[in-house]
């Protein structure tokens, strides 16, 4: 018996996110599928992040245990041929048994991207949450701000979210733009904003709640001296709308 | 009674090509359903190119005749309020009666995008061709050449291909490379290839056999000198294999 562990990259848009649920196909159930169709046993996978419904991930961690005598590489590389396109594994390694994802995770980053458009590519739409109108980023900064360190993030916690302690600790919070090359027509375009963070762990939607409300105040309509006020009130009710899942990356979980 | 015509961005990963078929979703169904809903009456549209399944499109143009009295931009505004997000419709016009969109093209523009990557990205590997090895780019040059003038294409016509002549003009073949900003990394990065055939008009499969022979070519499996033969051959078999659909783009159609 071996436990080993993936590194997975997927474009969540098509699944009903990580976590095998009641109705509708997850990224857990293909990929445990296709271990127990290689294994030839039966296999339980854990993952790190819950990742919502058409959050996207560049390094979900997960882990199972196996007696199969199929080297770690093997088994990756099996995976990979029968996984559809839009879910690949980037490393399996064997592990000792102690490892777990998400108790021994000790930061994880996630990012958020914003494109400022008024029309979206079809190509691009499913990565990126659509504002068309200009966003005060000095204002969105010093919001920023405000949630970097330990705070108790109840009023950004989605409903449903079963975590017992609400506390959690944001390393940084960062926003930078970006134009891009269009690979597809080889002209420098778009206007990305990207919100980088990192914390030691994330309660339901709260990166989604975080950038909802980083927006209003992007668009001036709560004021960013007043987050600090949202954040102490412990009243979900008084922070931003939820982001779109779409412009959501699980970018890296740090052991 | 109008006509109306209409520009479509699409990402065809999901359709069987533009076409209406005997089983499988297409872009002419779905939209054709909803603009009866709009027109509320029976509409039959019109495209200029019959892209194949999995193949995208940054500017197909179709018609339809409605008795509606909606305006065009109206009519535009509201299939995009009922079209999924991979489909977009980027203008709406009236034309007169006399404009048909295969007809009256003077020129059509196809790109075809090759990233040359060991790992490609979930994110982009609905968009290019993934080859790993490095190819050929002056090889691959030398044989565009040969391709561009006014030539009979029978090597290159995919089998199925209802058109009465063979012969077409091909205005040019250009091939360019390009790195890019990854806009969700923000690093430099890719190594993609376009190749965009510029013609009057392209038999089936022709840009996708067109691009297969030139990789071939660029692979050193096919000298670039023996690309004149397989032209004047007018023999399917000696030409390169037909290139996945999912990295070629219909550019744009010219009036």
């Amino acid at each position: 018996m071996k436990k080993i562990r993936l590194t997975i990259e997927y474009n969540g848009t098509n699944y009903q996110g990580w976590q095998t649920q009641r109705s509708g196909l997850t990224i857990q159930d293909i990929i445990s599928k296709m271990l127990i169709g290689i294994a030839k046993e039966q296999i339980y996978l854990t993952g790190a992040s819950r990742t919502d419904a058409g959050v996207h991930a560049l390094g979900q961690v997960a882990v199972f245990k196996t007696d199969s005598r199929l080297p770690a590489d093997t088994i990756r590389r099996a995976l990979n041929a029968k996984l559809p396109n839009d879910i690949r594994v980037l490393a399996a390694e064997e592990v000792d048994f102690e490892f777990h994802p998400r108790y021994r995770a000790v930061k994880k980053s996630y990012f958020y991207l914003i494109e400022k458009t008024q029309k979206q590519s079809v190509f691009f739409q499913p990565y990126a949450w659509r504002i068309p109108v200009d966003l005060d980023i000095g204002s969105m900064n010093m919001a920023a701000s405000v949630f970097q360190g330990e705070h108790d993030f109840s009023s950004f916690r989605g409903s449903g979210c079963g975590a017992k302690t609400t506390v959690r600790t944001i390393f940084s919070i960062s926003l930078s733009r970006h134009a891009y090359l269009d690979f597809m027509t080889a002209r420098m375009q778009g206007d990305f904003l990207i919100i980088r963070i990192e914390a030691n762990a994330f309660l339901r939607h709260m990166a989604r709640n975080i950038v909802g409300t980083l927006v209003e105040v992007g668009k001036g309509k709560i004021s960013s001296h007043t987050v600090v006020d949202i954040l102490t009130a412990r009243d979900r009710k008084l922070a931003g709308p939820t982001a779109p899942a779409k412009g959501l990356f699980l970018e890296r979980i740090f052991y």
